[in-house]
């Protein structure tokens, strides 16, 4: 088992190298992290959520992370004495992913439910699992990590929560590693909820921004009907940028981390939208985005950014009812400027991170 | 006046553009930030002291810096009816400060003293300035910045206090401006105490970072014999930085922020180590900083790194007694690899910035 030290709100893991392959039969790995003993499901299936994430938040690109309440994929997770001990069957994908495989080793919740399999040395029983993807795919929101940290969760769940937190986000980022690239600040607050900062990831190490519980968050979530592949708009990034820029996101990312844990939500808002090198350059790529930021910060959001790689945008306020009234606005300025057709949501921020939401004793 | 905004920890002040020029006679300039009504001194003379700075503080370079404590400058404001009325004469200046100029214009506490002058209006009154300099300069240690927050603190104390701090970090940076640099992140905390982000300087925004006061944090500062001026440190920086080394500066940015606000020692030393960018520039400059630094970390402090634009090295610790033996330890590797002299100094965070010491009624 992986060894996992706790201190304070900072999460280290010993490190999981990045692996490009996983096996499919979790019993014939040779897994560092394999539990000598096999522990004993407790339920005969299980239900688990796992809450969209809005990654990158302007100036936290590639490092910081949080989760929005609400909206999310659901897993099923059930003991099925048809599948081969040891093994994981994908029965059903519901919802927004009907384009996804079945196979587990190609599929998001697939992976990550055998990379917990692996963990916990589970070699007796085998399973079926089923996806209900509330997410929409390559929408900027998380989805295939949502996926993965659900599937994490259900597996860890049905065992009796043997693992922690912080090892199932190894887990999760081993699926994000193979489908969508060796990130975690996606899965990393799918799982744990809240805000989390990526300071390291040999070893992992991760630390909980704590947002003041008597605050209120609200994100306006604008989607648009508009592809933006994660390849394409990493494409878009530059492979240098000028030391000016860097010290300003560098000082913008700061007052982010700082505005987040004293609850500033104006200054929140300010460092959400004051970066100069990744936005300026996926933002055209998206008809309507700057508008849509633009608009979003007349209507009295705090801030507006592009929600992880896109399409999605992301504006915050401290109302729901403010939320609206933006949200419509961004809308009319995806369909004027942009020609695109979105949905808005608001939605609060999620605390508690991917969850098991029901049960069925043996 | 400048208009001030003060938010919980947050400061914004409407913009005092960079001036190449400052005028000696503040009664001639047409300042807007002139009052109106000329106040009258309160005391005939006071004393100030405002305290070293370590600035950059590794992955927040030239936007992160903090104050430290029982080490500073004094200046020392005399009412002087043989000196123009409005006008300013540097009468001495005593310790490390003999090779500065006593021209008011080209010494940093007095363009920072005419700088609060003209804020306040001052016309009718005239001033003796002396300078007593407790810090090295050219030692990293945010000398002429102490010397500018102490001059400038001391010409509002005479006053009765009536400019804000922040209004009177403006005063500083002008001085700064003109003798180091247009960089607020030593005169900041030197004048506000404790850790200050510079957000942004147009208008000059920054931000307070309480570290909790329930907590110990001791600095190890080596000061070795060894001249590396700004210009030159400056100049070893890079243009551009590469993408991956951004966002890994970044996220230690933000985990330095973090670590501070949280009380985190040991996640403040790791983030102080990290900086991939500035330190693996400058270090090699500096003879025996590289050795200096491991040996730090092997005697048991959290991190170390560069001490603003160097020669001096400081670590982190939570004991003075550790402090004193990491110090010994650094100044040893000063001598054995880069064969400099250096002196050790175990100093506490600074929580109040510069002050009156004392003052004489009229």
């Amino acid at each position: 088992m992986a060894t996992v030290y706790l201190k304070l709100t900072t999460i280290t893991i010993s490190p999981s190298k990045p692996r490009t392959h996983l096996r499919f039969n979790p019993s014939t790995s040779a897994l560092p992290s394999s539990k000598s003993t096999e522990p004993l499901p407790l339920f005969s299936s299980v239900k688990s959520f796992a809450p969209a994430t809005v990654a990158n938040l302007g100036p936290g690109f590639d490092f910081l992370g949080c989760a929005v309440d609400g909206i999310g994929d659901h897993v099923t997770l059930r003991l099925d004495p048809s599948v081969q001990p040891g093994e994981l069957a994908i029965s059903h994908i519901s919802g927004a992913g009907s384009r996804l495989s079945k196979n587990p080793l190609w599929n998001c919740a697939g992976i990550a439910a055998i990379s917990v399999m692996k963990m916990l040395g589970i070699r007796s029983v085998g399973f079926t699992l089923s996806l209900d993807k509330g997410l929409p795919l390559g929408s900027g929101l998380g989805s295939s990590a949502a996926s993965a940290a659900a599937a994490a969760v259900a597996v860890n769940e049905l065992f009796g929560s043997i693992l922690s937190p912080s090892e199932l986000v190894i887990a999760g980022l081993e699926s994000e590693a193979k489908v969508s690239g060796y990130h975690a600040d996606n899965v990393a607050p799918s799982i744990l909820g809240g805000f989390v900062l990526i300071r390291s990831y040999e070893p992992l190490e991760l630390m909980q921004l704590k947002f003041p519980h008597e605050k209120s968050l609200y994100f306006v979530l604008v989607n648009p009907e508009f592809e933006a592949p994660t390849k394409k708009m990493r494409a878009a990034l530059p492979s240098d940028v000028t030391m000016s820029n860097h010290i300003w996101n560098c000082s913008q990312a700061g007052a982010l981390v700082a505005s987040v844990l004293q609850g500033d939500l104006i200054g929140l808002g300010k460092a959400l939208s004051s970066d100069k090198i990744v936005e300026p350059r996926r933002a055209p790529l998206i008809p309507g985005m700057e508008a849509v930021k633009k608009t979003a910060i007349e209507a009295g959001a705090f801030g507006c950014t592009i929600s992880g790689a896109g399409p999605t945008a992301v504006a915050v306020t401290d109302s729901e009812e403010r939320g609206r009234e933006i949200g419509e606005r961004m809308v009319e300025a995806f369909w004027k400027v942009g020609k695109l057709k979105s949905l808005a949501m608001v939605k609060q921020l999620d605390r508690v991170g991917a969850r098991l939401v029901s049960c069925v004793a043996r």
